[in-house]
């Protein structure tokens, strides 16, 4: 978090448009690939310059341009220049912390969507930005680095029979969103399981550890719920489709991927309550914990004051005890002690205590 | 849960319109049974293929088309195909983590809803996934297994002189709903029960098994108010009808399911209240079992230890102790003991100890 | 509420507009009482039988048709029938369980109300549903027992020179509201006396049954509060007047209602408030009370401790101990338990432990 | 608040327009005061009945008439009759009791606002109800008693150059509110005065008296908020100026004192927050002293309870105990004893127990 | 709180429009820039008197007049005829409490921001009310003392050939904005490392006067959400521009800052979850502390209590005690205080207490 919002602060004072990449380099150079497709026909290749996808631009066929890695501001820069971007669409493609949005520039929509992935190594999640520009016959893809998870998509273009390959560039949009919102259900799987293994830890060893855990879970729901949330309305702005590049056949499958983010919404939610719900474990647990901590003091020193006085009484010196001097002192001494004890373990035993 | 979403994660990368069955198999063989009546007749018969039922679509009489069992998707596509159902529905039809929902498709209307039932055995309220396709003399339903609440409702058809007979396939369609938030109420009879049932014992027995249990009932309403709250908005959507699928005359009657829904909301949130309540009576429980616990050890502690000083001090083995020659020293110091615990126990009494 | 849930949960798989009776029976014999006025004139009987009713319908005198029981389902139906009721508005009546709510069937409106009593015997509000039917020219009102609150207004209409011997059924209606709007202050005087006895108690004795009067307290307000909210979504309703049965300057006088509501649901919040307020003294109380046990024990405990062991020392048989020689050995002894037995007493002073 | 609610419901059951005066008696004789102003001239007079302000109600001048004390109902209702008033209005004026709020009855607005005074004495917030009739030429206020914060006002008005002088009846109406919205800081600072001065007793001796008064406090906040928040709906409604009788250039200034409440809303709300982030310090407060309470035992018991059983041992009286025959053995354990105190402080110290 | 609450009171009675500065006396002397520029030429100049910026006002160069101070209210006075402002305006301006906000004076537009700092001293954050006037040509801003954070948009200006000298008045508000809000992000860096420093400290050493830092912190977070919360709406009120002084091209780079605040304010409340979550640790970690003295206390006593016992036992003085003859009886029973307390130990390592 501080990291972050430190590279933001960074950027202050610089005039607005100006391209700063804020966020971690996560690649070593640019990569730019173009799969340009027909019913007909498809053709995959990677670019070694910026200039060489021009030309797919104003071509029927359609043009899907991902771009891997946001820190060489000069080829975004190139990018927007030769698709007409607006300075601040560019700002906010490299910029990456930005909220999931979607914003309409009449001759081409502008959507950020964050891509979530779920480390198993940190148990934590990550989040990428991914930027989407959609033109009437292209759509552009910025992500900060290589590795994705569209390759299900490219082999469904490749094949060529999908409904994909007859569906114009917003088609191509949607199914670009509704992979990485289908993605999503994968991450809210791992974090299912580790609220699993967390409720199995938390009534047997509630360390201040385990609250920390709990906090991190919850701050992470937080965080996937903030990224999830907005692009409720993204999509449904999208969907509502007041600008002529979103069909109206695609429109009813945009109502799906909101029908999803609802769905995702709504675990996010219930998994929120859960683990509410393990904090209140967990604080009982270690309540109990106390208690039992207590009933033992309880016991064992009830049980030993009360003869131990007994036997501090026959320590004393006084010239005149006559039970000191009766032969069967000792051993009836030895009785009451016994039944004072027996006594006490048998109230204990009535107040379920042990 | 984690089940759950393991199976829509698995899903992940599929084409859109994928039928791919999530959820339990509930059932060995899908079995289709059809209802075929108007104001004169009735024919109720069990179809050995699809193939059968698609005749009666056509037919001015009301069919119902009951279907049971998801998990052989060839039968839903087929199903989908004769009817002309769109891809995307019966997708949601097959996948069954859906939130109850209502979509207007023109020539039909598409509805999802909730059927609770309470497993009496693990005390807990199961879903079933309830899908309706409401067209102009048609109703399909389609459930996960064989086995409903609709018994009444056929009887009611059979005899013959009852509204529903007179009716659309949009009274048939109220007529289902209506059936199975009625259903809701059995429920939440249940779940009163076993409020009741641990408001008993919360008072005599605070375990952090019981804290656990309540926790569950928590979630437990949590996940009824899911299955409800957007089932509000659905039957809402449904009698505002916009679609000519709708008669007005129906409307009166989807109006007072609405009311009812709302009655059920309010329910879970009054059991929601008493289940907070109860987690306040619970750790307020706890708390004062260890107050009593402190207050033995204290009593206990308190009288003994001074007297136990007393029989120390004539313990000790200084030459020169004129108290221990005293012919009546011992006798005296059991009664300076006695004052001690007395004062003792008076004091406990007054500050209302015991 | 179990009870109550039980009852409605029998009613499932009935078909709509079955007039089952849902609640308790809380009157012998079905009562009928008719008061028929117009400016001049007024007429007051009891009727012997349901169809004696019917005439009064279409004078123009505004008559108020009172109905007392409603497990006599074939009265009711009678009714019905006579007056052209819609079934679900008969299956309403009859099931006592419905929020308050206005629904306009264009000839006549229905209304459902609470009518709220504060029972003293067990300090509990009661609630009793009151429905009412406005026609052109008479109000049906339905309540499940003899005895309400109508007493004074029925008084005003004997009197003859009241406004609401002039108004129209309209008026009558809002005079009706007016009355068991007015009610609920005493039911709320009620409850103030009941958090003002407990705020009393709470600083004294806090028990655990103190905890539980307190959320009995808190389910009462939130019970109080339900049947209020939604009446004042059904007062506007009428407010605004769609229907032409309410006339312009009746209105005014719903606003009036309308804000008294409003009042109402405040004070309600204020008690809420209150009684949450109420709920963290309680638990302050409680472990102030576990703080003063602990002090004492402390107190006690570390006081005598360090003069035990001394006593302990000089009671060891140490062949070669000097001090136990020495003539002021023994006083000697004494002294130093004074010195320290006071150190800790000053010191415990100075802590402020008492 | 027990007695407010005793005196409404003493009105239950009387009809609507009754006047009864619901609160405290506060002046002994009703005051009836009358400022006639225009541009050039001024004239201010105490009025010896009420019906000497009638003939100044059609004077093209602009007049105040200031009504103090309401427990006189009859001289409401002869003031109700000469402006026209609607008898809801009266009754609401009697009854002080409302919510503050705007209503527009064409002819007049009738506006209910709340004058809040700081009681030193009793470090209690009090509350009077102002209420006022905007007519085309005229206001009339009316409160419970004499004394309020409108002399620098009327000294405004005296002086003769000032804005309010020119303006019309909505800008008196404008002055006013304001006036009264003014005095809300005044208020609002003694109540900071309250919280900073409990802010320091917190720490230093958190009882359960001060809990208590932490919760007054709390209340008073809900309290403020409740006559605050429905004044900003009132004031914005007036502003909005559908009637003619608020003119466009005085809008801007309600739109200030609209302004003005917002800000006070907000700083009521900083200061709840302020009063719960006390009841968490409190809570914790308490908790500390508990802690310290039980280090302190636990330093004495587990200092001294080993030393005292080495005591134990020594003072056994077996024949064959080598160690009492030791010419040192009394030195030596002495010596032992030492060590293990030592042993012992060393290791709380490293706990930083103290 | 309560100094700026003192001021603001002080103000009550006067007349609306009346200047008096609320607030600290930040500057000696008022203090006034102008930049007057166009695409071709700049011109800055520090003005000697007020009345030298007027002339600026109706070139159809773009003028910005800084003025830093707000003491001298005959300045702000002349400066709001000069250029015909609201006496209103002026009161907002002086009057340093203002919520940000955006007013529409058709000539003019007025606006309301804050300036936030963090005092890295007194790890606070210090906020400056900021006041904007928006004129055809002309932007007026008006700030409590010199120093801001403009520097850089100085020294864009300058330079001549960004964007800025290009745009209008508009474009200059906005960039002053921009300037504004990007600061906000170095405030919330601060922010940021103050949360690490204390989640650092929270498990170490957890005082009560972590626990005042905590809410100082929560406090903090609540005074910055009620600067940026309002700033939201005014931006978005300037964006949709009705005003014609907006346009359409400015407009797309206020949405740029509306985003911007939106992700502070998001920001900013997962701030505040996190350091509600410290409140939780903080909690949890002083009850583990308690936990630790507890389990030392019960270790140790309940080791020596039963072994003191024995010790006791051997301490009296019966006559008849075989055991003390025997040769071997003291050896025993140090084996079996060992055995004793060796039991113990291995019970309590089972229990997993230390």
């Amino acid at each position: 978090m501080l990291r972050f919002i430190k590279r933001i602060s960074k950027k202050s004072g610089l005039p607005p448009g100006s391209l700063v990449h804020v966020g971690e380099k996560k690649i070593e150079k640019t990569r730019i690939r173009v799969i340009d497709y027909d019913e007909a026909s498809i053709e995959e290749r990677e670019l070694a310059s910026v200039d060489e996808c021009f030309p797919y631009k104003d071509t029927p066929a359609m043009t899907w341009v991902n771009i891997d890695g946001l820190h060489e501001v000069d080829v975004i820069q190139k990018v927007g220049d030769g698709f007409g971007l607006h300075p601040l669409v560019l700002e906010d493609i490299v910029n990456t912390g930005q909220r999931p949005k979607m914003e309409d520039f009449e001759d081409y929509l502008f959507l950020i969507v964050k891509m979530l992935t779920y480390d198993d190594d940190e148990g934590e999640v990550k989040a990428e930005q991914f930027s989407l520009v959609l033109g009437p016959h292209y759509v552009i893809s910025f992500q900060e680095k290589v590795g994705d998870v569209f390759e299900p998509l490219r082999e469904r273009l490749r094949k060529g029979k999908e409904r994909i390959r007859k569906g114009g560039s917003d088609y191509l949009l949607y199914a670009l969103i509704d992979a990485i919102v289908d993605n999503y259900f994968v991450v809210l799987e791992n974090i299912a399981e580790e609220i699993e293994s967390l409720e199995d830890r938390i009534m047997i060893d509630p360390t201040t550890d385990l609250l920390q855990t709990i906090h991190n879970l919850k701050r992470e729901l937080i965080f996937l719920r903030k990224s999830v949330w907005p692009l409720r309305e993204a999509v449904s702005a999208l969907e509502r489709g007041d600008s002529g590049l979103v069909q109206e056949k695609t429109a009813i499958y945009l109502r799906n991927v909101y029908d999803h983010t609802i769905q995702i919404v709504d675990t996010i939610e219930t998994f929120r309550d859960m683990v509410s719900g393990m904090l209140d474990v967990y604080l009982s647990s270690v309540s109990n914990k106390m208690n039992e901590v207590m009933k033992v003091l309880t016991i064992i020193a009830t049980i030993f004051i009360p003869i131990t006085f007994l036997a501090g009484i026959y320590g004393m010196n006084f010239k005149n005890m006559p039970e000191l001097e009766w032969a069967w002192g000792y051993p009836l001494l030895w009785c009451i002690i016994l039944v004072v004890g027996l006594v006490m373990v048998l109230y204990f035993r009535r107040k379920k205590w042990f």
